[in-house]
């Protein structure tokens, strides 16, 4: 909670307070003031980091832990057709580390001068002797547009690389691995953030609907279906980084594969045919990306082959 | 992180839409739309319920705990002089224990109708195996006045009492308490909600100067003293609860307990001589308060006569 003798307080003050001119909003302890383009439906988003924070917390991957959270809120604005503006924060640590404490701070302020976000609110909670990190943030800005996301018959499913487990299924995978030092060392990779391609592919070619792969992964395709089926094929390029292959052999079922990780890919968009190259062409300037299904009428069925093995995973 | 096959996923939807038709918003998945009456200087704040989280997760007293949620930022956006219409709020629970999640969620929803409060965005996060439940909340709303607080010469300063030690100081209570069962019943009293008293006072006679007593407690007072001291004398109704004569008796000092622990009085308010009676008259309608001391010219100090001794403490 706020303690006003922290020697941190006044650090974190500075460096909230070199985001707050942008191009939406004008802050100062008053109040938050609008320019004229921040203005329509209004878009919110919370979300944190999960049980990753365990594990930034051990390796200090502090950079890491602030690129997860906002990625995570990022990556749904895409998703949204939303442009953010605003977060507000709370910081979760298991003691009073000034060194963490400060380094969590610099690095959200830096992301957000950087997007013209205004950082405008935050807590630095210590809860003595928890196992990890959180870091939660409230995203808030306004909708670019209010195109509901909708696959189509005939769309293309082009799919865009992650960068390892982001940051979902890590209770499961802390369950399978029973001590810490046995994690591969690339377990606190960062999500990546998908924000700017996708705004500029939609910005041009107009996607349909699209599908952030995060908790519940290949079963929130389902939401955007209606009467119709995703195919997902196996002939693609964006195959399992290492740790999915270690999560199945130490257990997990493919069909638990394909609703807990993304399996190696971040997120899925549905395109008319006509503008696939375009789009690659786009998202392949900063990501691996690939064609990796269709859309077909059907009942809402999600419809995928394995790429760990010749099986058929169905949702 | 976001579950959609969790059984608990409809129910919190079914629960925050109860809250999206206000006197300010409409709220549907689309986004946030204000009504005339929710523009102008915006105000936010986050905060949570810090350790006390680990008392609130142990006794299950989830109603206890979304009202220390909501009064610490009510409590805030009272001094503030904000009138707050919308809420996110990120759940953090040691186990996925539905019974627990939807009770938290029911307790959020009932306070936020109650009070013209849409719940926009949130996130319910399983961190297995921790020692607390956490809920941080971002409040959103609009300033009803820009008005600063400022302490003046000559003002009367009016306590209102606590409920207990609300949430501040606990991590120090821990501390000093070696096991769970020794802790005081009523240590999950939630804190007072002071907004409303403090919003028709406000209106009614014009606060000069007001501070929430959170952490930092009655040094957080000094912002708003500038050329002025504050005398808090021991000739007033306010004593200290049971709870801070054991933290004292457990080897607190008298200069520690008044800069962690309220000491029986939850929120100061600094007014002119001639309100005095009236503002004591509406607050007491809910609470217990009292003349607690004065303003005079100095240098920014507040001297406080311990409640618990004939000692001086001085910040």
């Amino acid at each position: 909670m706020y303690d006003p003798t922290k020697p941190y307080i006044p650090e974190i003050k500075r460096l909230i307070q070199t985001t707050w001119d942008t191009k939406y909003l004008k802050v100062d302890y008053r109040g938050v003031l609008r320019k004229s383009n921040a203005h329509g439906v209004e878009w919110r988003h919370t979300d944190g980091i999960g049980t990753k924070g365990e594990n930034h917390w051990r390796k200090r991957t502090f950079a890491a832990a602030v690129q997860d959270a906002l990625a995570n809120s990022l990556n749904d604005a895409a998703r949204d057709r939303a442009t953010p503006f605003e977060i507000c924060s709370h910081h979760f640590f298991p003691c009073d580390d000034y060194e963490a404490i400060i380094e969590v701070q610099s690095h959200l302020a830096r992301h957000c001068q950087a997007r013209d976000i205004a950082i405008t609110g935050g807590e630095t909670a210590i809860h003595e002797g928890s196992k990890g990190l959180e870091i939660s943030i409230t995203m808030l800005g306004i909708k670019r547009s209010l195109e509901a996301n909708q696959f189509r018959d005939g769309d293309v499913l082009i799919g865009i690389g992650s960068s390892g487990a982001h940051s979902n299924g890590f209770t499961q995978i802390h369950s399978v691995y029973h001590d810490w030092e046995s994690l591969p060392d690339d377990i606190t990779t960062p999500t990546l953030i998908y924000y700017d391609v996708i705004d500029s592919v939609d910005r041009i070619v107009g996607i349909h609907g699209m599908t952030n792969i995060t908790g519940g992964v290949f079963t929130k395709m389902k939401e955007q279906l209606g009467a119709h089926n995703a195919y997902i094929h196996r002939r693609h390029t964006l195959t399992p980084h290492p740790i999915f292959w270690e999560m199945l052999a130490r257990g997990v079922s493919e069909g638990g594969m394909y609703c807990t990780f993304n399996c190696g890919i971040g997120f899925v968009i549905g395109v008319d045919p006509n503008v696939v190259n375009i789009s690659l062409k786009i998202i392949r300037e900063q990501f691996n990306a690939d064609v990796i299904g269709e859309v077909k009428s059907g009942s809402g069925i999600v419809r995928i082959e394995s790429m760990f093995s010749h099986n058929i995973v169905t949702y």
